[in-house]
């Protein structure tokens, strides 16, 4: 079958691999049917440095089942699942604490010999507790906004939940790629009644505003941080959900946090220092989140998809096919494309 | 009327100081009862610049009340009160949120022209709000206890909240200072299953037994993190309670915490910069705590300390009158003391 490598910085490619097979009868195969290019392989696309061998990549899918292992249960051939972006038992201490990010026999994907998404075909570790059935079509038009579930969008729920968003808190979303609108849409979902975006594309931020986003801030650094404060009466916001990663976002999200208030992480840290002294301490400043357990929040989320009432995938605007994958991350790399979207 | 004044590292005085009167009318005058020394004296007590003036210092009272200013109500001359270690008028939206710490209108004492506690008597600005009347007598055996509802117990109990202790709950008290032995004894209050009492001095760690630690490890650093690991399967506690505030403390904490566990901060922070980069992103670790809000729980915590279900004041292993609240200093610093009461 086809698979998408990167071999190192601006060089992906999509190449002959080995067709998955059952290896552990926890397993299944899992035909891909949509998948897509994440924010954070843009980090390793960025800076990975070069090397003879590549490593599979991608961790955003949903297919169809091919065949499941002697112990798996509650799945069977031709079902159309979704896979969270790390897999996982669903059945740990962590799991159980909705913590699958942390599963006990959990893992990622295209790491450790396990397939990654951006391919024809999976074999899915722990298959049972790792996929959700999906009950659409092939053809359904939901896919696009059902894969969101894989990651960006239970993203951008976990960064609203961390940081306590709730009807009448106001919430500031920095970062205005998928994750940030992922994020404005989950806080708007959860009902809070100010949400003020920080980004500068306006193409985003407009999505951003359909999302639920009450105000955009294009400025950054002091300046940004100046004009959340005018907006709140020099308060800030209840709520912070940083998606950028960078140790700028980050002092612009303790910048922005009312006193007592939540900073929930979100983007993949490129920092390994956070200013948190004194200052911090007497305002009793929360800093939370980090990498999502999706499959926690994917039975939640699903039913206000297939309603109708939300439509992350709104965050795709481009699609390739397999072939293409490598423009396509040259797409998002150069910001041509917000999110692009996979379709083997 | 005579109060404690600091002039530089090492050097407390007790002076004669300008009787305080009713300026506002919100203010109320309060002959102290019982003071105390914070562990957080001891930080100016240990670095502060020689000045020719002295600063008012002590945060921590009960007493009587003397006199009311003309827009107080619910207090009258002769009430026992107890007063949190920052004054807030208990009206304002942080208030009202359980931040007193962030009082539109309050302020802390011995700054800005406002009495410190460690004196015979002090202006109580926002007295109706930042005031608790105690049912009890002046030569009530209860006083130390009552006197812990100020700053040190609230501030335990804070650390514990903030960092989630309930039932069934693990968590590790880093610091057997007066502060981290408050700590323990909220989280057994709390609930918590299992408490790890981080600390080296027997005597300290010994009441820290009595107030309900299960575990005491006496290591520090890398030993101290895998001595805890190895008390909990390798995983670290839920929550973590740090009491110390140095730089090292804080790399301890983030050792022995639990993945999707809390580390909530109570010691006065001696860093700037927090160790949180992609480790405790992966991890899902929360920061919080702070400076306690003291004023929010103390009607809650009042009852347990009437009815003897708890017993706070046990932290006071020193009394002495106010003349010789400069060898208490001494004493605590050199640590032959862990916190001195102060009989005016």
């Amino acid at each position: 079958m086809r698979a998408t490598l990167i071999y190192g910085a601006g060089d992906v490619r999509v190449e002959d691999v080995p067709d998955p097979k059952i290896q552990q009868p926890t397993d299944a195969v899992v035909r891909v049917l949509r998948a897509c290019v994440c924010g954070s392989d843009l980090w390793p696309y960025g800076s990975r440095p070069a090397t003879e061998k590549g490593d599979r990549i991608g961790h955003e899918f949903l297919g169809v089942v091919e065949d499941v292992g002697a112990e798996v249960s509650g799945l069977k051939g031709g079902d159309l699942v979704v896979a969270p972006f790390v897999w996982a038992d669903n059945t740990c201490d962590f799991c159980a604490e909705g913590l699958h990010t942390s599963c006990r026999h959990g893992g990622q994907w295209a790491r450790n010999g396990v397939d990654g998404g951006q391919g024809e075909a999976v074999r899915v570790p722990q298959a049972q507790g790792t996929l959700v059935t999906l009950p659409v079509a092939e053809d359904s038009a939901l896919l696009p906004s059902l894969l969101t579930l894989s990651d960006v969008f239970c993203t951008g729920h976990h960064g609203a939940v961390a940081s306590r968003v709730r009807p009448g808190r106001s919430v500031t979303v920095i970062g205005d790629g998928a994750v940030g609108l992922s994020a404005v849409l989950a806080a708007k979902r959860l009902g809070a009644e100010r949400i003020i975006l920080m980004g500068r594309h306006t193409d985003r931020t407009d999505l951003g505003r359909d999302f639920g986003a009450t105000d955009v801030v294009s400025e950054r650094g002091e300046e940004g941080i100046e004009r959340v404060r005018e907006l709140t009466r020099g308060d800030g916001t209840h709520a912070v959900v940083e998606c950028v990663g960078t140790r700028q976002s980050l002092e612009t999200s303790l910048g922005v946090v009312r006193d007592g208030g939540v900073v929930s992480r979100l983007g993949v840290s490129q920092y390994t220092e956070v200013p948190m002294g004194f200052d911090t301490l007497m305002r009793n400043i929360t800093l939370t989140g980090g990498a999502a357990p999706a499959r926690a929040y994917i039975e939640e989320l699903l039913p206000d998809i297939l309603d109708g009432r939300i439509e992350p995938g709104r965050v795709f605007d481009r699609t390739v096919g397999l072939e293409q994958v490598p423009d396509g991350y040259r797409a998002m790399a150069e910001r041509e494309a917000l999110k692009v979207f996979i379709r083997p």
